[in-house]
């Protein structure tokens, strides 16, 4: 085990009935509250009508800021920074899912920046403060309501690119299953996608193969995962099954599952990302395309721990080891297929003539992140199994 | 799923060489410290010295109160208050194990108390304020680093009963565990036996009868406890059990494998408290002995989960539902028996001809917690089954 830190102040309120309790938990860090949303999705499904309900009853000031997109944009999230100074904002409350509550937490700590928040992104300037954040989750897949993370894609630059900090843990998420009644299959299938592939990054990549503390928790909520997600797709209105998938969902990145395995690269994120700055491809819909490739260009040095996950996840009987490391993969796709997420290039339609132009782009992410092992041609390779 | 709140606010500084931050972590919260600590035990394994240059190095000033027992008393805890009181305590420092933390706890919130602290173990009074509580763990059983609970024993009453608030969870605690090397192997066990039974509790009693998100959690942790368990009877210094052990000690009992299942009553807990109350046994000992009679007498209700749980921990290969169950609960006393740890009052030195008294002495405590199914011939019932 390796040494960890683990601090997750995030208070989670987790149930139906519960987005009415928003407005008593922002009052308690401010008056004037930025409400940042998407495209619009929360005012079909009644969430912003349960939102601004319980803020007015608060007696909160709400300024609105919508528009965020899936893959946010830093252009937008400039101008939330400044709509946040103009209208001396106190509290920021994303209420959508993962891309609203990192541009959320984008416009919360560029306000107290003297610099462009890319800086963040790229690693150029360190986050010492930020507003106060909450959530209303309305998508459940990148955990973003309960770790300190946030992505976002420089619409200038094409790059999609990620920073953390203690600051950027939410001081309150509300997670209402109910509201993912409303979430599409394809979502509901890219969020597991998103969720699982988080869970892996750290099972396939930690500093020593096996942990055995780590692992058990990974293979459970990925069983969780994959047995609910069979039911949401099904009748996406059975709330234990979407209950278990949004608290899954949420354990599957906070740091529970990475705590003690020493620093995890996250190499499968870091050319999906590629994916969706360059494509705005859907987050899950690239992960699916590049966790299976990955992990083929992975088999000489992981092919131990690739079998194990096959015989654990897909009961996989196989004896040898790399036999069953490749069965396992299989089995991954063949459940991607399964619930309707691209397993190829091509299904994500992802011209296959742009792998050097993909590969260059991840090159630029992995020399931020430090991970020294994924030069262009590297990235290549690996997306030469995604065909 | 039950609707939760999961609000757990402790910062975890786990691994070796990490005691040296205490100093740094409990100067955020103020200057003067009280440092609580049991019988002298942290002299001899280096503990109190690496703290206490800790504590030197970042200039504070440290208040001593020693001399807290296992199974800790209301009076010494008294104690503790008027001299966090006369010496204007900020800061309230445990090293210990869970007795150490929870009268540290008590102490903590003593102090703001204008009663006596037990009127918050009788739930006559709420907690509303404590001093910052950091822990240095030497003894990883009880997961009150990680927690807002505090069990205290009334001396006056032989009554053991137990409190819980947001205010009581530590701000920071550090788990070195290296620091478990010196832990005989009668704790080591117990440590187990406490951290597994706490689990159980919560997977036997959950408002409905299989939850496999939480299920698998605690199926995945149990398996890590006994197996590293076994690691450290053979090898106490064997870094990676040890660790193991630890971290998952902590995660039984912090909120995780619960959140999501109701409401959960602790009859085991329950009626153990009543024997350490009593006879002073440690309370890993008493859990043991309480445990698979519990199971016994829920058989006729639970066995369907027994046998789940059997087959699951030890392989149970039985269809009978019922076969299997018993089976289960006979695995598990015989690992019981592996670890050293007693099965059955006679062994614990518990009179059996104590039986009635036992009992009467922990429907008091069904009382306080509200657990109306238990009255004393119930109790008496299940404590049969415990011969």
């Amino acid at each position: 085990m390796k040494n960890f830190v683990y601090e997750i102040p995030t208070k989670i309120i987790f149930g139906k009935g519960q987005i009415a309790k928003i407005g008593g938990e922002a009052s308690r860090f401010g008056r004037r509250v930025l409400l940042v949303y998407g495209m619009g999705s929360i005012k079909k499904n009644g969430v912003y009508d349960q939102v601004m309900a319980s803020l007015g009853d608060s007696g909160l000031d709400v300024v609105e800021f919508s528009g965020v997109r899936s893959n946010p944009v830093l252009s937008h999230a400039r101008k939330g920074i400044e709509s946040a100074r103009r209208e001396k904002i106190e509290v920021v409350l994303a209420v959508g899912g993962g891309s609203v509550i990192d541009e959320a937490k984008t416009i919360a700590a560029g306000v107290f920046a003297d610099h462009d928040p890319w800086d963040f992104f790229t690693y150029k300037k360190v986050i010492e403060a930020a507003l106060p954040i909450l959530t209303v989750v309305t998508m459940s897949a990148s955990a973003s309501e309960m770790n300190g993370s946030a992505v976002m894609t420089n619409d200038e630059t094409a790059q999609k690119f990620s920073t953390r900090s203690i600051h950027l843990y939410p001081k309150t998420s509300i997670l209402d299953p109910t509201v993912l009644y409303t979430v599409g299959a394809d979502y509901t299938a890219y969020s597991a996608v998103d969720a699982i592939t988080h869970m892996l990054e750290g099972y396939f990549n930690g500093a020593e193969l096996f942990n055995p503390l780590q692992d058990g928790l990974v293979e459970n909520l990925t069983r969780v995962l994959m047995d609910n997600t069979a039911v949401n797709l099904k009748n996406p209105m059975e709330y234990d099954a979407r209950a278990n998938s949004m608290w899954a969902t949420t354990l599957a990145f906070n740091g529970l599952t990475t705590a003690g395995i020493g620093r995890a690269p996250l190499p499968v994120h870091m050319i999906e990302h590629s994916l969706s700055a360059i494509y705005d491809i859907a987050h899950g819909a690239g992960l699916s395309i590049v966790l299976p490739g990955w992990m083929k260009f992975a088999l000489p040095e992981k092919y131990p721990k690739i079998a194990h996950f096959g015989r654990r996840i897909f009961s996989i009987e196989e004896e040898d080891d790399m036999e069953a490391a490749r069965r396992g993969i299989e089995a991954l796709k063949a459940w991607f297929v399964s619930i309707g997420s691209p397993v190829s290039l091509a299904e994500g339609n992802i011209p296959e003539e742009d792998i050097g132009k993909i590969a260059a782009n991840a090159a630029t992410l992995a020399d931020v992140w430090g991970l020294t092992d994924y030069k262009s041609p590297v990235i290549e390779s690996i997306l030469e199994q995604c065909r």
